[in-house]
């Protein structure tokens, strides 16, 4: 069976499960943690030597990392990866968006204010940084669902379920979206799509 | 007719200007810099939003960012996206790994040491944290290139484009590529493959 290497409590981990579960695929969780390690075991370097997770194993043992990739390869084919080139671009744009521009801030900023393990990173310098350049991530994606429901074209997509992870938890990183009205409003529409599932959730 | 929107001496506009130059597609280039705010500028905020380049601008005026997701679209149905859909997992996973894990430490390691705007950021602190992370991308990319010619499958594709970038720019940042002698095989291979062009050719 398909086996998804993470951890519970990141978003670039609950990215494939969360399509997983809309696809109403069935998959083995994995738990491997940067808490503990584990993503740094000899055995987990031999499966990925970045030391990252999600890692997304397919029953014949080929591996595939990165998180926007694996939704990529697993979209494929799929209501949630678009059939028009230029959509498809987008998506690839927004999915390269939440990688450089929004992760490194939204996502490290609550591991920084959350994580026991990253606490002694937590500089006042760091927390500034990671919070105007998250504020600035946010700002972009309000001005683009100013205009449009979706991050590719009209109807959700894998570059909804990737600013999704984390940007509903933006919160625990200290980011204030009740000043994104608009973003807020995507918030809901992405969870009202069928067969949601929320963070934590495992097969 | 097409355009780029970029900088001549960034690597990340060097990708899309370099597959270009490999189809035979003709494209106006248009100097956009980060040296000057020019990339702040409002004409450009207009067009881009996240005050990036590269920026692809159709001839119908739909335009698309990010440098990876331009190298997809444009390379989409040519020998540099791969047909086979693991194969093209995979290109999607290095082309994430380069903007994630390889960018952010080489090319702006490049930047602190050789742009004169950026050399109040090249603190101690920061130089010694890119060259460490930067020096793992490398061995990443080694461990891979010393049972595969090319990083997505056995041809080169937009993947290759995308991490020579800066890989082959990386002395300029510091770094000892003489330790990688299977990345320093694959530039030579990159080079080779036809059409090649250098980082500071203009159409």
């Amino acid at each position: 069976m398909t086996k998804i290497y993470g951890m519970s409590d990141s978003g670039n981990c609950y990215k494939p499960r969360l399509l997983m579960a809309k696809l109403g695929k069935p998959f083995e969780h994995v738990e491997v943690s940067s808490h503990d390690g584990s993503t740094r075991s000899p055995d987990y370097l031999a499966k990925n030597p970045n030391a990252m997770v999600p890692l997304l194993e397919l029953d014949d043992g080929r591996r595939l990392a990165e998180s926007n990739a694996i939704l990529l390869y697993l979209g494929e084919g799929t209501r949630f990866v678009p059939q028009d080139a230029y959509e498809r671009g987008l998506a690839y744009q927004w999915l390269f968006f939440e990688q450089y521009s929004h992760e490194p801030y939204i996502a490290v900023r609550r591991a920084l204010l959350t994580f026991p393990n990253r606490k002694a990173e937590a500089t006042a310098d760091r927390l500034a940084a990671t919070l105007a350049r998250g504020n600035k991530a946010l700002g972009v994606m309000e001005g683009h669902l100013a205009d449009s429901p979706f991050f590719a074209g009209e109807a959700m997509s894998v570059a909804d379920i990737a600013l999704y992870a984390y940007t509903h938890v933006a919160g625990e990183g200290g980011f204030e979206l009740g000043q994104y009205p608009a973003v807020q409003a995507w918030l809901q529409r992405v969870e009202a799509d069928p067969g949601h599932v929320p963070i934590g959730w495992l097969p």
